[in-house]
């Protein structure tokens, strides 16, 4: 009889031990990327991942060294009609002006608050700088933290009436995963600031503060009244973080070179140059945004309608297909294009 | 029969299981700083360790938190008679002059050359910067890694007749592991060059490139003769980071505050100061040398001689008595100082 029960327990544990080695291998085949239609630029990523995880492949890249980049405006989430942190820093013209009644009738301070889209929308590059020194720095980091907070937990995009957390591409969520899965550390490489990013990747992405690189900068430290410490954010720029400024940013933050680069303009080309001089496997990509249904069209690469936010050129495309780099076609490559939708 | 052998089964299982469980604590029982003395530095560690690590305490910190700050010279490893990068952009003066004649009757490349070793030690900061400039700047990262790879492996120090990368405190090494073997993640934050220290940071401490805090420059992205892409370090200061920049310096790259802080002089004050504002569990420690006859003793804290290359001042030591935070003797705490000791 206690025989028995024992030969009852082995068998328990060895369906137990086929139950899990069955589902394990499931898993295994579950196909990492289910809002990508098969096609090229779904078999790039995956060839790549397999490759360069897989010991008996001359394309094996040791974990400590599989870093993985991303630019994060049209390339993670939605960047038309405009930057979201630009609009973040048009919206905070109100709460800075509150605090410093002088800036009230100053330009540009008083174009914004006027209201006047057509006036905002032909501001100089010099009175956007102006605009997002006010609302970027003055304020320790983290009151600056509190502030991109509120702001994100109510503030909407105008086309989605959705928090604009809500408006990351779901088939990037998947690559970001599918890299993480095997051993790549994912890095956001953004033109946006490293500060505002860092308030919300971890959360909207798994992508934690120390792996943010953007255009950040510098801070002083001192002290409050109460003596505690505190570091402010001053209105000096350290670094650029586009074009030319990412690989530099990549530099600077990470200190080696990414194995595998997305982004899905310009401003990424020199990313996507500097992944690519690297030895061994490497893997760029850019996404094109060509689907005005579902999301945005614009180019001007194909003929799509250019723009100043963004824009895909068709140098960049030709270079795209000179350098053997993958172009992702929303309208083609993904099956859906956000997590909200049906 | 078949009964018996599952039973027979059952009982290898249940004993592997149990070996399997024993071996366990056997592990967590052996002791994870052989090195250190039994006391009052010690006990902090370790009770630190475990009370941020424990899910029942009050003090558990989740695992993505868990960061622990490093100071390099005079913490980690030797910084006497000099910082060891500084003896490094000494000894690259000849190879700079070999490839720019024009320097050789210059001031301060001059003195460097004569090999009068007082005159040497009178050189002026804006001496000294002039020579930083001249050897850590107008070379491509890929060439500055391998200048410094090259000189790492045949200088010595004049005392150990080793090469600078032995002079590593094994008990700092133990305490680099324990915290990671705990699920946090190891940065040093050093006075010293970021890039210098990526060099060697990997194989030395087990520390990644993307974990190394420190003085940075600027560099420059652009293309070779061949179109490969380089990025050139450029004589543009981003980072000091030293005392204040300390906490400036883990803004920029961690972008979150450590829960535990290591340093030895008062370039780290301010970075424990930043750590302890933190709310939750805090540790901080500073290495006082006190011990001439196995390494260095200076001060001037405790009535030790003063020095210029990692001051412990009277008054470091007075704000570390007053804050809690704990001082490490070498003397007392360290049964052995470097790994090649008996």
């Amino acid at each position: 009889m206690r025989a028995t029960a024992a030969l009852y327990r082995v068998f328990l544990l060895l369906a137990l031990l086929v139950g899990l080695d069955s589902s394990a291998q499931a898993l295994a085949q579950t196909d990492p990327l289910p809002s990508w239609n098969e096609g090229p630029a779904k078999k790039a990523i995956v060839e790549f991942v397999q490759a360069t995880t897989d010991q008996a492949s001359p394309k094996y890249v040791p974990p400590p060294a599989r870093i993985a980049a991303f630019d994060q405006d049209g390339t993670l989430w939605v960047s038309h009609p405009m930057y979201t942190q630009v609009i973040y820093c048009l919206e905070r013209v109100p709460a800075v002006v509150a605090k410093k009644p002088e800036l009230k009738n100053v330009a540009p301070f008083k174009t914004v608050l006027s209201g006047n889209r057509e006036a905002v929308a032909k501001l100089s590059m010099k009175d956007l700088e102006v605009i997002l020194a006010a609302t970027l720095s003055g304020m320790t980091v983290e009151e600056f933290t509190a502030e991109v907070k509120q702001w994100l937990a109510t503030a909407k995009h105008p086309r989605w009436k959705r928090p604009y957390t809500d408006l990351t591409y779901q088939p990037m969520q998947e690559v970001l995963r599918y890299f993480r899965d095997n051993g790549y550390k994912t890095y956001i490489v953004t033109g946006g600031g490293q500060d505002f990013v860092r308030v919300y990747a971890e959360q909207v992405y798994g992508i934690p503060p120390e792996q943010v690189v953007g255009t950040v900068g510098g801070t002083k430290y001192g002290y409050a009244r109460d003596g505690r410490p505190v570091l402010t954010k001053e209105p000096k720029l350290l670094l650029n973080d586009d074009s030319a400024g990412k690989p530099e940013g990549i530099h600077l933050i990470i200190g080696r070179r990414p194995y595998a680069a997305f982004g899905n303009s310009t401003g990424d080309r020199q990313m996507l140059e500097y992944t690519q001089a690297g030895d061994g496997a490497r893997l760029m990509m850019l996404v094109l945004h060509d689907d005005a249904q579902r999301e945005y069209a614009y180019g001007p690469a194909q003929g799509l309608p250019a723009t100043r936010v963004g824009a895909f050129t068709q140098a960049l495309y030709d270079e795209a297909k000179k350098r053997g780099w993958h172009v992702i076609s929303m309208k083609n490559d993904w099956k859906r294009i956000f997590t909200f939708e049906p």
